[in-house]
């Protein structure tokens, strides 16, 4: 979906057409980026003076440098990723583990509850029961 | 801890000698990469006859352009990682929560159980006792 653009940027006091998909922000920044290098080697006494095209060299030396450091940092943190989502994994793992004892839990819970109940009925028939047969025993021996 | 080495390089035909504190293997692998960028330059028609200053400063811009692209990336993979620091922040607060629920049901079977035994005992005494009651009620009516 991205058209292609075209922009005028100023490198090393030269000016270029450049044409890339990202737009003209982006190829500004990059053209800045190596502006600024350049300007670095200009600052320095050891590099202001060599020859135009080992300055380029070393230009690109210094780029390419940053580039590599780049895709370090993107694997180190790829890695990072695959670890937090075997993580993840057994995290979830252990929540639906953990979900169904508390289930299971929950069942018993209500089972013993009703076993309660029926228990407790019963109490209150033996009692009524037993009050009765004291109480008729007690009549018989008058 | 790590020891400044040197490294002969040859980029586009020239022997440079670096010094960095990656190692050769490293000095050798970006070297590399930045004569690929040139072979490719050289190998196309529309870039093979420019002048020396304009193709290095173009393979500067791709070199760049790989660099902002792997910045990007680096940006995106750190952003991932947050979001996948935040989940595994609620998971493992769920888990605590849930494990809480757990022990806490557990207990109240503990109790309901203890209950049912005291009740069970309670039934066989009543029992008992009412087979007496109904006994001596038999007895004295004979």
């Amino acid at each position: 979906m991205s058209a292609k653009t075209s922009a005028e940027v100023v490198i090393d006091g030269k000016v270029y057409t450049l044409s890339g998909y990202e737009g003209e922000e982006y190829l500004q920044k990059v053209a800045a980026y190596i502006n600024s290098k350049i300007n670095e080697f200009d600052a320095l006494d050891n590099t202001r003076h060599l020859p135009a095209n080992m300055k380029s060299t070393l230009i690109q030396l210094n780029i390419a440098d940053d580039y590599f450091k780049a895709k370090s940092q993107v694997e180190k943190l790829e890695r990072d990723l695959e670890m937090k989502d075997r993580e993840l994994y057994d995290l979830k793992h252990d929540l639906i583990s953990n979900q169904i004892k508390t289930e299971s839990a929950d069942e018993r819970i209500k089972e013993l509850e009703a076993e309660n109940r029926e228990l407790l009925l019963n109490k209150a028939r033996l009692e009524a029961t037993l009050e009765d047969a004291l109480l008729e025993g007690i009549g018989s021996k008058k």
